[in-house]
């Protein structure tokens, strides 16, 4: 595996906004305000999420069995009708290229396997006579029906992905998000195999591409496999703006942590910040400003930033409000997400969690408040760990020793100790 | 659920000797001699096991992928060139006729759902304007690829279901195995929505059909549902001719015993006695002689009677020889087989199995050494469980009194008293 | 297993109200009105539950490594403090005599093993030189600390439950309720030798009592065992006052009707009916009237009755009123509860549970709301298993035709068909 | 957590030669060995495991229920029987004043929890005016009748382990291994508060003391709390010299390696080498020496080597053979085993593993043969993972480009890159 990612990946991504069905033209809106906006502060990766060779979707609830857009090889290409500079076999090269023009890197979604439709309809794939059904394993994906798994036991299974590879290349993409693979509710063994070829294929290809796996949870057992073969894999299945999801990824975050290195990092998912949901029904609820409080947003970005966590905002960049800016734009945060080593949590009961992490040049504390009321540190916690005077607390830019030690419900303080 | 299967099934079955390939030729020659040498015996029942509809079937091996024969409304028919009297779109018409014409019943074997090609073909469905993609789900059988579960939710669903019963019933089939579906490793709820579907598609259509289910393991929990749904299920996977499957037998009825009802039976699984496995891989043995050792294969039919199981002869019955023969005809089990109740475990060490069951008539009593050295029956068991003087074993056809009571390895006594 | 229990057992019990606290003269008092008012209804056993060795019980929390009153043999004798009729080595002879004095029969609850206080005091045992530590395993029950497991491998270990069941017999105990031996938490294999070896020293010593066995859920797989060995074995844990409890009891009744027998019998757990909890603090409340509300109340006795449970009266009696005292003496139920077989539950949506049952002389069919708002049976599941004209619904005491198919939350109807 | 253990600890343990049952002089012995012949490389920990109190143990088989010696305040002291320097209260002091004065370090095995023995006999403790029964829970060792656990949410309970922790340090103990607590077969929390306790008892009274944790497999959910509160735990159950053991143990390791940490450090567990069970019977068999071929036992010090376990000698080392110091004596390997970083597998199948680990001024490949014959490394992986010319083979001493791909059975090649 080459060495990229050496900083968690940072960007946008259609799913918490458009689901299954983003649009080129919504993605280059989205494109050109990052590019103006946020590119300052790290954001770099556009990623077009699950189905872009869909012509029907248009939420984020699947069509089963639904037509896909394929090449002669048996690959998915773009639906130009919903990405028109697509035509003529041109695939994602013109939005990618559109993308690059603004100083951004450009990344897809796709899962697991060869489609469904391909292997009934017995086609061709390339640089073999073999046919789809041949390379294809009777395993799929429990809630898409696109897939079938590619068995890569075959020199010709491994050659389909070679056969994507070349083609995403051709496309100048730099970023793959592969989903259905990093756990699967009905396989135990989570795809490992796929996994190992398709970090081949990238290695084999082009390994400039940055590899991330979905969906979660990974299983622990797997974390240093993992670390070897990905660049970011996910804790937990899709992540929403409810706390309760907030509250859970403390616990999976401290169970990862030792797994966070340069080039692989654990993946707390998407930032359902902003503006989101426009074509999206999940959980029930659709279009809406996030449901989080500003004090869990907070809370939120200061452990997805201390964990190091691959940051992915999900909200529709072209209708950024200032509080959503000002949680993608802190400085202080944006420069320690970058440099950490050591996070881990070092305390935890009912009320308050505390983490650390350490810098080549600065110590980092962040104390949260998990329950449900305003409370006030107690002496044995602060005294413990709370920073020295002559720190920063991050998100209110004051003086560790000016900063009163109530912190509110579902809040956080995060210290800076030099 | 109608009353039928008042006694468990008897009969015989193809997947042992021919995997998923037998022809008509073949079946008509077993069914010849079990009209012959076993109908006089209570054997009634000849079923053609899976893959009837795919013409490349070849053994026990399934092809993934495989093309299958399908008509007008989606529905898997006979490959014309295994079942040539199906011809001319007659279906199993003419086999069953035959079998009839011998004094027996006549089943098949089929998958839950639709067929995959009928999905990606967006085939039509007999009685609705919906195609096959349309009732579908995305559930697969993890071990055959041939089909997608269907959605019972919708009436067309449970329409498709009706329209096989409706063409079964055509075809004068008496008794249906259906696979896949009382037990799933990838899914845990068991299928139990198709049964129920399936289930009422026989009420409605045809209740004079057996309802079979397979595989197993079922779980216990899903025992009064099966009792309410089904005729027979099976309670483990497939059932092959080594020991340690007769062995791990003894557990599993223990466990079900209780749920042991006239027109609902638990199912130990065919019979892999005399010559089996002409065309099978299963398990990486082929053609040969039962392994079962003689003391074993008596072990197996002493325990499949008691407890009622169905008895589904698994063997190639143009070779069957004089023993094998006394197994399937020894008149006093055969009789027993018909009446028990009660029938369980009252005896379980590291040595000895003892099951005992009662008639209105008569009590049963059978002992097992499943210790690998010949054994004598210890006195405090044996004063415990063993019938008085006046009965017989049945096996020897000695009275009580004059059986010694030393047990060959993995052989069995077993006693009717009056 | 003798010939016993051929109903299923019913009686009052101390926990609901006394936890591990109950007095003499509070188990007198409630018997004297059993006897009285609810004999005549087939309402027989009164039960001292858990902890009459311990003189400083007090609610129903235990108090961890408390003194125990035990004889010279190891044995738990009652604290003389709380039953002081066994004062002079009497034990609980007196009071089982006056209660058979009533017409009723007496029982006790014991916990499986040996006291650890006799095992740390290296006490004797009867009839064997072998001390108490010299036959006591390291195992224990994880809720009460009073225990060590008995090694019934070594003689003197199945000795000692003769000891226990001699003194019982000599006390004249009917009823033994055994616990922390059908179900662990922590140990995978549910005491079955404990059982076992229980079960042989009541056969051997005493084969008149009953045998209880608690708590639950016991596992299915250990049901044709349990059959075998008791009387009577728990489903469930402790079973209260809250509706969730009730609901959550049909799938376990579901799951084990298959095993219901004269003589052996699936239990429902104790009625938390009238007025209970006066010392306990089971579940965070104390003192108080069920929590259960009418509907809930008749539909928990119908659902018991139904099922055959055996049925234990929780409340006080001293204090019943009239609403409760017609839930435990509806002619109809009591007489149906007597007498069924293939009881099982025939239907279940999220709103209507119908459970059906067969006597010689007529047909039950008891059609549950579970739904939280009042809700009108659909004609399809009205046509399906209401019974025709002519029968009675068992609570109004009204015609089968006059009863409106309308049924509150969470209540019931049930009918009995001619 | 004081920064101490910076290098994985390395020194003898009793438990694979004499079990439950060392004697002060073997320790002395061993010390004595220990000091002269492989202080040199690092070795420097003596530690007398479990059961050093009770004067009846004899060999690895616990006595159940057997008296222990313990202090006033319900402390387990030596047993002057077994530990004569110990006499008139002295303890473990002459001892630990012993080794210490060889140049080594001294250590102890202790059991989570306070003697059962002290608990009924409602003991004194030090500081409190408690006893014993007042801070103990209900829960025990599945494998030992010893103990009960400690309450640490009392401050009494937090104050045994403190008075624990006094004594150790005025004994001039090193380092600690407790046991029962790093997982539990019977408890799912595997006794975090408990860990907890006893980590910060030794932070406030003697930080300098290692603390290890017994038995594993600890669960990796638990990793990053491990490597807050400890200096190693134990990654899997006892390990013996089975090859079996050997082969699980690489998995073990590929899991755990993300958690290699300076301070915390996975534990592969003791190394039972040479000559060893004198007196022990675990595994059913007993005095040998080590059934680990000579293969298997240079792939095993790799493995642990490379992996960074802590190393302890399992064997008599007063009969230390030539052979088996060469393994406990290789230069290269004693150095490497002090500074690695990054070490991970990097290949799997079913013939070879290879792993890797990188230093400040060299890198590391291990390639292991786990197949059960001589076999010949394939080109693809040489290439892949075979250092280049200039290194050498650290158990031959031989230059990288002169060693032979082909290795034995169950053996392995190391290099040292430049």
């Amino acid at each position: 595996m080459k060495n990229i990612a050496l900083t968690p990946p940072k960007g946008w991504n259609s799913w918490n906004i458009y689901g299954a069905s983003v649009t080129e033209q919504e993605v280059r809106n989205n494109a050109q305000v990052m590019a103006e906006k946020l590119k300052a502060y790290g954001w770099e990766y556009v990623v077009v999420d699950i189905q872009w060779y869909e012509p029907t979707a248009s939420t984020s609830l699947y069509n089963t069995f639904a037509p896909l857009c394929l090449d002669e090889y048996s690959r998915p290409v773009p639906a130009v009708n919903r990405f028109p500079s697509s035509e003529g076999g041109l695939g994602m090269k013109p939005l990618a290229d559109y993308v690059h023009s603004l100083g951004l890197k450009f990344g897809i979604h796709i899962l697991r396997g060869i489609p469904r439709e391909a292997v009934h309809r017995r086609m061709p794939l390339k640089g073999t006579t073999l046919t789809a059904d041949q390379i294809a394993t009777n395993t799929i994906c429990p809630w898409n029906s696109d897939m079938y798994g590619v068995n890569t036991r075959l020199p010709e299974g491994r050659q389909y992905y070679d056969s994507l590879m070349e083609m995403y290349s051709a496309w100048d993409i730099d970023f793959i998000k592969v989903d259905d693979i990093a756990f699967s509710k009905i396989y135990p063994d989570a795809h490992l195999d796929e996994i190992k070829a398709i970090r081949e294929s990238i290695d084999r290809i082009n390994p400039n591409i940055i590899l991330s796996l979905s969906p979660g949870p990974a299983n622990l057992r797997d974390g240093s496999f993992l670390q070897e073969h990905a660049n970011m894999w996910r804790l937990t299945d899709d992540f929403w703006d409810e706390w309760p999801m907030v509250l859970e990824m403390f616990e999976r975050c401290n169970q990862w942590s030792p797994f966070i290195r340069p080039g692989s990092w654990p993946d707390c998912d998407m930032l359902p910040l902003g503006h989101i949901a426009i074509r999206s029904d999940e959980r029930g609820v659709s279009e809406r400003d996030t449901r989080l409080t500003r004090d869990e947003q907070r809370t939120m970005m200061t452990l997805w930033s201390l964990f190091q966590s691959p940051l992915m905002f999900g909200g529709e960049l072209t209708l950024l409000d200032d509080w959503t800016f000002s949680l993608l734009a802190n400085k202080e945060l944006t420069e320690m997400h970058l440099k950490l080593k050591h996070q881990k949590q070092v305390w935890r009961d009912n009320t308050w969690i505390v983490w650390q992490a350490e810098a080549d040049d600065s110590n980092y504390t962040a104390i949260f408040n998990i329950s449900d009321t305003h409370a006030i540190l107690p002496h044995d916690i602060a005294a413990r760990f709370m920073p020295a005077a002559g720190g920063l607390e991050m998100w209110s830019g004051q003086s560790t020793e000016s900063v009163r030690d109530a912190i509110p419900s579902h809040g956080c303080l995060i210290f800076r100790a030099i």
